[in-house]
């Protein structure tokens, strides 16, 4: 087991540090794999001129998994569009064919109140979002602007093959066996051929796991259904444009972004484990940063990647653990707790785990 | 003024039965305008034999705007789809050219509780969702579904022209107008040119309405800002598909779908008004349905096709005084509140009018 560890910009790599130290304690309790770094986004750019260089394509190709911190910062923002950080990000996307976008939404009772919705409504709620990630919309040709009958026309094109459906179907059924074995596919069918599409071959890789329940729900009435009642969902599987909206959606139900991981992985499982927040350059180096959701992306990692369950849960429990025990940074305080910087919260994690 | 009335199925002659007692009060204060029925959705299945009828097409070409209770039931469900209530629906939006959805989100003080959000970050929320209807990814060509390589793949196109980006546009900003002139535009011009159009075409549209502000937002993050503090927004405009899954998130927002209007306008601000909610068969002729969306239907007429400001003001304040006083039809009702049936609500209202 090899993986590789790209610290990245602003916050990243103290956030990506208290990762480390959790995977250092787990080998020292036997668990086998090697580190290693490497240099993806602005600090790519500042030490190899281009912010997915060789050295990390090498690296990223011999790894079975890697922990991304996060990239990007307004020092990069004027550079010309190739050699902008988040083009390392699609870089290693593209490059390592990662499809499959999983995206928990998990909030921790001790969290509640950080929702904007009523505690009664979002206490405990674990949803896990899987949105494809690589076709859709986004990606389908014939796309532009241009002139038609003396005006501008712009259009995109929204294309899915059932190749394309079903690897990411396949990728949704093995998660909701993984956890309460429901899945509901989100489409709209009633109007878009495309979803159609989507929507049988969905039914039909159902039956390749005919243990996990599987319900249909047009895209309008998920968004609505996600502020009734978001506890009814287990996983959730769409295509990359409603995915883009409805996870984002999801992650603001908890209140909690700095808590959230997610992980992009190919046809093979390996995969791409990263926060879902950014750099967060105002408050790079200052010891603020909430490192929960880079060590949930560890988890997600072991799980996804390694399929080591168990030792998953061991660090999902010792999270847990720490919020039970008070310790919060500064993005998820509340009064009476117990503020605790960057590496206070990676200590609190390593005492728990 | 000529106002089609179309009852339609299920709780819909009930609700517009109120609606119709405030227009007659509003007549005899001097309002001049004469009301004619007509037949819309399933009881024009079973009166002409089909959901949209010649005469009904001759009345809403001659009306100044329309009134809709709602259509369709479980009665009709099997019908061949050419015949389904639904269907008459978009026939009458087709044929009026009804290109843009005003979808107001209110919520009254007094219904907070109602919503799943927090009461402080819902109470007095005021959101117009002006939607294109008529375009987009709905309706664009080519689409389908058709073998390829030996397999199946499934397309749409997402398409709009300037005209038609500019044209509802204009709507947008003259709502805005009537409202807190700030405009909120929703796209994903970062990865889609269509909606790279659409920026471009809102922009320029700004330059005929300079008193208004404008901003951009993407989707995804408009998704998520409904769910953190959806009283940012004054008005926002967006195309059919983003329009679809936004107004209806921003509806549940409310917690009382109950409540809701709509109006679906032409370019001579001739429009078909409705509650967004549906036809409730379980609780149809039960004297249970809430008519306050429908009425709330009759003030968004004044206001966007006979320019009636005062009079529409007069209609919502009628609405909120009845909600002070208590008054609930069973969809809203709290303990210590008092229960009321369609008809006891449309007393309350014509009582405070
Ligand atoms: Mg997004
Ligand atoms: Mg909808």
């Amino acid at each position: 087991m090899k993986i590789a560890i790209l610290a990245g910009d602003g916050i990243g790599p103290e956030i990506v540090a208290q990762a480390v130290r959790v995977l250092e304690v787990l080998k020292s309790d036997g668990l086998k794999f090697e580190l290693e770094p490497g240099l993806l986004g602005g600090c790519a750019v500042d030490a190899a001129g281009e912010p997915f260089p060789e050295a990390t394509r090498r690296l990223v190709t011999d790894a079975d998994a890697a922990i991304l911190g996060a990239v990007g910062g307004p020092r990069y923002d004027m550079l010309p569009r190739q050699l902008r950080p988040e083009q390392g990000l699609l870089g290693i996307r593209k490059m390592l064919g990662l499809f499959a976008n999983l995206r928990p939404a998990v909030l921790y009772s001790e969290l509640a109140n950080a929702s904007t919705l009523k505690p009664e409504i979002v206490a405990g709620l674990d949803i896990l979002i899987v949105r494809e990630l690589t076709g859709d919309i986004y990606f389908g040709e014939p796309r532009g602007i241009e002139q038609r009958d003396g005006q501008r026309v712009g259009f995109n094109t929204m294309i899915y093959s059932e190749a394309e459906i079903r690897r990411i179907a396949r990728v949704a059924f093995q998660a909701a066996r993984k956890r309460n074995r429901r899945l509901c596919s989100v489409d709209k069918m009633n109007v878009l051929e495309c979803t159609q599409l989507w929507r049988d071959v969905v039914t039909e890789t159902n039956k390749e796991y005919p243990d996990v329940e599987l319900s249909h729900m047009l895209v309008d009435n998920a968004a609505m259904q996600l502020v009734r009642n978001p506890r009814q969902f287990d996983v959730m599987v769409t295509g990359n444009m409603f995915g883009d909206i409805l996870s984002d959606e999801a992650s603001m139900l908890t209140g909690s972004i700095g808590m959230l991981p997610s992980a992009s992985l190919d046809d093979k499982n390996k995969g791409l484990y990263e926060p879902i927040h950014g750099s967060a350059p105002d408050i790079a180096g200052k010891d603020m940063a909430n490192p929960l959701a880079t060590i949930l992306s560890v988890a997600m990692m072991l799980r996804y990647t390694f399929d080591q369950e168990a030792v998953a849960v061991r660090i999902e429990s010792a999270v847990k653990k720490v919020l039970a025990q008070g310790y919060r940074t500064e993005d998820i305080y509340e009064p009476g707790m117990k503020k605790v910087g960057t590496k206070g919260m990676g200590d609190a994690v390593l005492a728990n785990i």
